[in-house]
């Protein structure tokens, strides 16, 4: 008998993934996973959005293979934050969520933002319950990533191109960039996070949705 | 029975690697594994390393999700070149570069690079043969990666530090990420692949070692 182990893990991580969706939902939270290369600026950008937005309403697990130093940047924003690690797994699971989801006050909670690993290939399989996934994808990657990361990119709901602040620095073709994703059919804005730059807009998508 | 499916699969990959790097040797010829996040500058710092040392001696293996457009771009250089597409998966193994290995001729071939995959995380426990690992990580990324992906940086040789003509735009605390490789022990050096800055420094480290 030949087992298609990648399909078994998907239906299993799927089932779980709608079980933490219903948990969410059952609760009015809206689940945001946040994907993008390591560096992209995932956790900057949270935290642009946190300062605008407010603090109050938002909930964030942090996803790392090792340490804590992004819920520690989290937390200082008056957050509730909880840091997951995965010892050296490449992704999340929905089921490594379990972990995190009885440490948080969900009173006042509106929008629970899951920070991902950094990677463009394998957690473009794992659904982990969210309404709506976020790429990051920083101009310093260079245009061809979403030529070369196809799938990490049309599985997105929105696409954002962050550090746009650098454009004047480095060679990055923004219509050859722009051209794949209008071919994705995604959502799309160019920020920088750093700048808090068109952070209004994105903050307006996200949260008014 | 329990099967430990990751040990097995490493013990074949690391068997197989063994035997790649067997062939490479009896001819002469060094293997360096470039590896390093999407965007890092893997292909521009082997352009740049290609102008500065010449295209008569160098062999180079691209590794891509899908799509050839780092094998175009070195291609146009004059080096011998072949493209390998993994179709999603998120890591080269070795049994994948027979494929490759017809390909080539090996008459003046004395370095053959592999432009792995853009990853932090998968490609760290698949060995392909190398006699060097090298690790191109861009001050665009953040002073933290080493911190949060460890793995990858103190199982490579070298840490290459590229786009450091971006240093006086971006927040990177340059003796925060050197104080980490110093721990590593890995060798280290500071470049920009784009301007060649230090590339003479870094061929000397490749090519006359």
């Amino acid at each position: 008998m030949k087992i298609d182990l990648n399909k078994d893990v998907h239906a299993s991580n799927n089932a779980k993934a709608l079980e933490v969706h219903d948990f969410f939902n059952s609760k009015g939270i809206k689940i945001i996973n946040l994907v993008g290369s390591p560096g992209s600026g995932k956790t900057t950008l949270l935290e642009s959005m946190i300062k605008y937005h407010g603090s109050d309403d938002i909930g964030v697990i942090e996803g790392d293979l090792f340490g804590d130093l992004d819920h520690q940047r989290i937390e200082k924003l008056g957050v509730q934050s909880y840091q997951l690690n995965t010892e050296g797994a490449c992704h999340l699971e929905a089921s490594f969520l379990d972990e995190a989801l009885n440490h948080f006050d969900y009173d006042k909670m509106k929008y629970m933002f899951i920070d991902n690993i950094g990677n463009l290939i394998c957690i473009v399989s794992y659904y982990l319950g969210e309404d709506l996934r976020i790429i990051v994808s920083s101009t310093t990657e260079g245009n061809d990533k979403p030529y070369k990361y196809p799938k990490m990119f049309y599985t997105s709901d929105i696409v954002v191109l962050n550090k746009i602040d650098l454009l004047p620095y480095i060679d990055f073709d923004v219509k050859k960039f722009d051209k794949a994703i209008e071919n994705f059919e995604c959502q799309s804005i160019h920020v920088c996070a750093k700048t808090s730059e068109n952070i209004d807009k994105l903050c307006e998508m996200i949260f008014n949705a």
